[in-house]
């Protein structure tokens, strides 16, 4: 099916589920929407940390349509399933949100690590967590993003293990793809950037590590609903982890 | 002269002069400030037109300090020649803008393409205007901006002429660094952007074409000017043109 068909299945209920492997080739987003009155601190908390935040597209003040990245979609109902946080805690999961919609809402729909993972297999680079049916790992580092007004917090980042002589090839791959987080940040020691058991993620779910394997890190999309948490803003509203936002746009369109 | 000791003396009145060629190999930046009432809408016309304004640093509200392209610098002090403008109409031209700073002042400063101008002439493709001791060429296109909120305008855009076996090499240098404007926009035919007479620049100043050589052109920095003299804020300073603020981080390093 086409991503114009899973949206519509979406928006009339029948699709609720994790999206990881709908409409291969096509990239998919993380949700952010927050009033007017915070756009523009997280405008600039996403412009001031590219990689962890890198912006597909933003609404006008109050659409919920998209321009760029989709046609006859609608942010408020085509996402399988969202999270509404209010003073920073997650208060209720929706698969539909328009009855909360308000004319101050933007919203803000950011570049995922699903559209890199495609090309990664491509090259040949094994992604563990696809080969074990499992969520990526991630963690909360010990770096601090650049904080901008409200917005501030720690960068969390996903991991990704692989034989010595494949880290050269993911490096070059995700270079290539800022829009999608881009290069890794840090490749080898974990302990490096804070994170003090491998084997225990804040998010997503442990993955195998081979004898000789590196673990390479990428900042990860999960970082803005961290930042959220820090902020508290009195309302914010995500898309629910693996439940996102699917473009009309190719992986491949997004090197640019 | 270090960036810093250029930026002292511009600081103490000592040069108020172009800074073209000066720092050999440091990145430039073009300048905009606006009231943090009009902040949003721009840095969301950044956003959704990065190939005119690539944005090196956006200022905290109130703020002259920079903290990632200059250390010790001032925003209202370092640039050699600044310009006010009142509801989009260039109002004068004052060499320090201390006395008119708010504290509701946001700065943006904007990559320039001083900065691939230098790796241009170090693949030996040749930049004409530089050749013929000139300010490049500019031209207003019939491309509209993306527009955001107030700011909306035709896209504006350099020219360099270049015999057509350095055309593949001048648009592979500059895709690799995208925060100083990235690939060309278009080669060939300037009609086809709406260009009618080629020796005839909105600003700057014309070069020669030599017999054979193709037109390449990039998106270019006095973009956002056009697009505050279409929105027409209360106020806005820039800087004048070429008079441009020196940071300490090298061209090079413009590339991730």
């Amino acid at each position: 099916m086409s991503p114009y068909e899973i949206r519509k299945l979406t928006r009339e209920g029948k699709i609720t589920h994790q999206t990881c492997g709908m409409c291969d080739g096509y990239a998919q987003g993380n949700l952010l929407i927050l009033p007017k009155e915070h756009a523009y601190d997280f405008l600039l908390f996403t412009q001031r940390n590219p990689k962890s935040c890198p912006i597909l597209e933003v609404g006008d003040v109050g659409s919920r349509k998209l321009k760029k990245m989709a046609k006859d979609a609608d942010i408020a109902t085509d996402i399988p399933k969202y999270r509404i946080w209010e003073y920073g805690e997650l208060k209720g999961e929706y698969t539909d949100i328009s009855k909360f919609w308000r004319n101050d809402f933007v919203y803000f729909l950011i570049g995922c690590s699903f559209s890199f993972e495609g090309e990664l297999l491509a090259a040949d680079v094994p992604v563990r967590h696809i080969e074990e049916g499992k969520n990526v790992p991630m963690y909360l580092t010990d770096i601090e993003c650049e904080p901008a007004g409200i917005f501030h917090g720690k960068l969390v980042v996903s991991m990704r293990p692989m034989p010595a002589d494949q880290v050269i090839k993911a490096v070059s791959v995700t270079a290539s793809m800022p829009r999608v987080h881009g290069a890794p940040i840090h490749i080898g020691d974990p302990k490096k950037i804070g994170i003090n058991d491998i084997n225990k993620p804040d998010f997503g779910e442990s993955v195998t590590i081979k004898d000789g394997e590196i673990p390479v890190f990428w900042c990860c999309g999960v970082t803005p609903q961290s930042a959220v948490m820090s902020a508290k803003p009195p309302i914010a509203i995500s898309h629910a982890p693996g439940h996102m936002f699917i473009t009309d746009v190719k992986n491949t369109l997004l090197k640019d």
